[in-house]
């Protein structure tokens, strides 16, 4: 009797997509207006999910204090306020565009969640724009 | 070719999470806030999934009209502007978590609902918490 | 050159709607299940307008995170996860309607509030049921 | 490693819902409001969804500019502002139910889009119906 | 003590924008898409808000369930899934627009509410496009 | 009988909020993570609202395709994607905390909209802050 429970949190960041192997000319052309130099920036809405069996004392699957807190330790205080590819070690040397970082940001959570749970990461880039891993 | 069709309702219900087993302390550590002995409350917002063929006649998976009524008569007339704990049957001794409402209102509406659909239940306890079920 | 800065915070509580000076029959009449004895509830959303001139120094009319903090101390501290009928002081003797409870909370941020900045609060008790003092 | 990106848009059309083998009684009693012979309309929300690897030179699965305009020029330009009846040769006799409509923008997409990737749409007819195939 | 009450409907309709008076080409060029001969349609959010002294027996501005119900038999029973060009009174000979719309609402309450209370309606056409009366 | 029109855009860009005359310390303390040196960044939701009579010929008070036009090459053109701080002439020397990004799309539009029509913005920073002007 596996229940899916469902924590959205939100950060702001900055960010530009590039790749450092093409000429600006290629980065412009398959970036756009994202490929801007001095960056632009969104808000950012993650909701993580976990699947797993409801503790019969608690009648929780996860508490949602605990798993806010966690996402609060291990994803905003990480990315809230940064440029992903300045402040950050993740995108560094990795382009920060939403399907990558949603794959980071399952990364981090899944070594410290129970692997007794199902994870799902879903993240907004925009209301229109947004992606899941795993799919 | 199998379609999903969805319906969103919503109802305003008090609660209080609690395990009669164990000390108030105890409770006060796990529960927290949501211990509080006089109740808090919610406006919960519940989206009925049920997947199936569409009907060649009518061009519907299931009538959406029929849909929120059954919705309203099995689910929201019960739990509607009620107290969880003290109001209804299904929470006398079951804890009115997110996780327990979504697999009581999915048994309730299962019974109702010709098994040829697949049902899915997600349930929102506020806009940042919410819950799946099955999973 | 004032400009209005607004910031939207939520609580969640029990509540019921009662007249003591009614008979049961009329507070049925009038207040329907809202009147249900033992409490229903609501995620009520409040947003906090305040107006006033720029700043030239910070560019800011007010301080987003200090307002969040005094709307934290003195809002939802005093009114999350409550019963606001038995809990509360202010609705001891006050019927909690969401009319009763935005002109509760204007009262209460008024004080705190340098009387240079106009103030206006919002409270939605649904997302289709809201109120706004002053008009 | 597969991520799902999902894109959003939306077009504003006029339908009916009606079957030219029944009576206009049968109708009436099957569709209710939504036989109205002079039509009604809605602010359709339409979400695309596709699934596949990250190309590791871009970091996208897909570039959201090109589905976007994949999505306008195939879906928009053909419903958008248009009597979903009249104006459409597919749902000239075809009931134009939201099932029928998800199913029609999935096959026009799915001709358009490689089958390296997994397609699912989700249609909004209102905030409260909503359907999406493959289920 | 005036206190603002907000009450949120929606309605679904079909119109076109036209002028009868004009030539096609210049309807073609004023209206755009919206001028398409056989309609398109949209969901419209309606937004009652009235303004007005608390009733101290009731704590009430207005009873809510009240001013739905007016709402739904003068606004909602008039216009949902209709057509406004063909199928209702109001907008035989006047343009569809959503400020000529909400003008008329405004008109059709303004009967029926009590003149102590201000009266402002606010209507959506699209998440995007929304008008308000009086300004 | 003045309606008033609302058209709602958005943008996405970059920022930091600095007084260059301050010290690091007095930065840091007056703007928190907002100061972060390499930027941080929103997703912009713009609201414009003119209030005017309705032109008895089109039902319009202002077409809200030239709105949204005149939007888009003053605004969104000029702010979309960028790094306020340093790739727009109106934020060199001015903090773009929301206030005074309000005021400067006000100032923009206010040349380019006869003076007929009042003029109000709305700039939503994120969906928990948002500023308005003129008040």
């Amino acid at each position: 009797m596996k229940v899916s429970v469902f924590r959205k949190e939100h950060f702001n960041a900055a960010h530009r997509l590039h790749n450092p192997d093409w000429s600006d000319e290629m980065n412009k052309k398959v970036f756009g207006k994202c490929n801007n130099p001095n960056y632009h920036g969104h808000n950012y809405e993650v909701i993580v999910r976990l699947t797993g069996e409801i503790n019969p004392d608690t009648g929780y699957v996860y508490d949602m204090k605990l798993l806010s807190d966690l996402i609060k330790e291990n994803v905003l205080d990480r990315f809230d306020h940064k440029n992903l590819n300045l402040d950050t070690e993740e995108f560094r040397n990795l382009n920060p565009t939403a399907e990558n970082i949603v794959v980071v940001i399952f990364n981090i959570l899944r070594e410290k969640i129970d692997s007794a749970y199902d994870l799902k990461i879903t993240l907004y880039e925009t209301e229109r724009n947004y992606v899941e891993y795993p799919s």
